[in-house]
């Protein structure tokens, strides 16, 4: 059944850029565009959009496309293919993207929340190739997570796993939005360090400026730092004790702080057992950008 | 290749006694023995012994066995099939498992941790029956857990998927044994719920002991049980935010305790997210003391 590269198209929605790929089956990208996503403008305006580059994109292929994967962000129901009201995509509410979608071009059409799609394309052809299992964790505003198990993307009963952001903590802690009170997302996410930046030390409220402040030495700033980090970690390690994985990829704008992943190491191994500790893999992610609209290309073939 | 009944034989190795069982694919036990385990008496009275008890029990199989399921108290390595050192079976630290009674049998054995297969059989013939996925928890003198995915067991990278025990619920909390400071098991399992009882009340230093004074309406005996529950609600919300399985499976003795469930749930569900709250189901487990046994029997069939 598998003739040629079985190509498939990719779309990676994000609050400002939406990008649509031409991906083969082995992660290579064949044609690729950029549009804005510019969610004020509706979801008609934004399927119109995206029919005509899934159209310009199909006539580079060299055989026939099929599939589309879609990853966006959440909350959204992976199966029926439906938003529920993603803060990132304001008026989107109970879109129902994969029907329109496939009712548009008369392909077939998967989603799931961007973590997930990227998740799979850092497993399948970035930092976890070749590992049985990885958990991809996305720091950026907020905080995602996918986790690939034999290449597959495990999506859970109700589409939910990999919503690490709601992990409690810090029992008892503060309470931020929706979330849990003392959840992670809550305490380690790039607005949480942005916010006690701004709490702690009457800074712009972005988590940047608290970085740039702790690199040229504030102490208050790189305890905002560790802080965070040091949530984060109990993440990593209860994570690690529970499933496992072969190899934690991590990826999102703080990740690109160079202290982070070092920090975030230090703190996470002596929480570890002692077999785990020498065996597992703490890394950053490979694909950079590219991770989402890969992965999402790849979910209509590896979602189980 | 599946003729008749392709029974195995499944072993349950606890520190007092050891269960033998022929088991057949649908997980019925067609014949079964008990031994002690003598820990005290050494591995290789050990091994005779079962070999012995195999022998028996394979005599009344309809046709050939080839394989042998051991379900045993960790920690201890599934893959190469050795124990580590295993705190209910003094003297046992080492003990080349899988290997001895592979050559003593000439059948060949799948080892893993007991938790594992219990959740290996509750999740294909117990309370998980029919589900996508089931995390199973036990809850006695430690705290474990096993991961099934489409009727599967999860081992993980290093066959440490599960350990639960060790997932940080109070950080900065008390720290017990090797176990990280605030882990679960010190805070949730029956020896802590004894614990508190001695500590706090005086008491004898048995769960069961605080579980009898909370029914008398000793109000602090209630407070001892209630936090118990409240660390364990932590840990299943973020275990149903991170994999979000079909259904959580409760076994074990402190779970017997008629209060538990019930509180367990109350304490729960308030820390999921409302999609989740209509669809996670707690259950007690359905199979008693037979879980470890039929688990154990089913490791060479269904293991990652």
């Amino acid at each position: 059944m598998m003739k040629g590269n079985m190509p498939a198209i990719g779309i990676d929605i994000g609050g400002t850029s939406t990008r649509v790929a031409l991906v083969d089956r082995e992660g290579k990208i064949l044609a690729r565009e950029q549009e804005e996503t510019a969610p004020q403008k509706g979801t008609k305006a934004f399927v119109n959009r995206t029919v005509e580059a899934v159209r310009r994109i199909s006539r580079q292929a060299d055989e026939p496309v099929y599939q589309i994967g879609i990853g966006c962000p959440g909350p959204l129901n992976p199966f029926s293919g439906t938003l529920l009201d993603p803060p990132n995509l304001p008026g989107w509410d109970g879109f129902a993207l994969k029907k329109e979608l496939e009712t548009a071009t008369g392909l077939s059409v998967t989603l799931d929340n961007d973590a997930s799609a990227a998740a799979l394309g850092e497993a399948r052809f970035g930092a976890g190739a070749g590992q049985s299992s990885t958990i991809y964790i996305t720091l950026s505003t907020g905080i995602g997570a996918g986790i690939v198990i034999n290449g597959r993307l495990f999506s859970g009963a109700t589409g939910n796993a990999g919503e690490i952001g709601n992990m409690i903590v810090q029992p008892g802690g503060e309470r931020f939005g929706t979330l849990n009170a003392g959840a992670l997302e809550g305490l380690a996410s790039g607005t949480a360090i942005g916010r006690e930046g701004k709490r702690k030390l009457g800074l712009d409220g972005k988590a940047e400026t608290v970085f740039t402040k702790a690199e040229k030495g504030n102490r208050y700033a790189e305890a905002i730092i560790e802080e965070a980090a040091g949530y984060l970690a109990i993440a990593v390690a209860n994570l690690a004790n529970s499933f496992d994985p072969a190899v934690f990829v991590f990826g999102g704008g703080v990740m690109q702080q160079e202290r982070m992943l070092p920090l975030l190491k230090e703190k996470t191994v002596p929480l570890l057992y002692p077999s785990m500790q020498k065996t597992l893999r703490l890394t950053l992610a490979d694909l950079g950008q590219s991770a989402g609209v890969i992965g999402a290309a790849l979910l209509p073939m590896y979602r189980e």
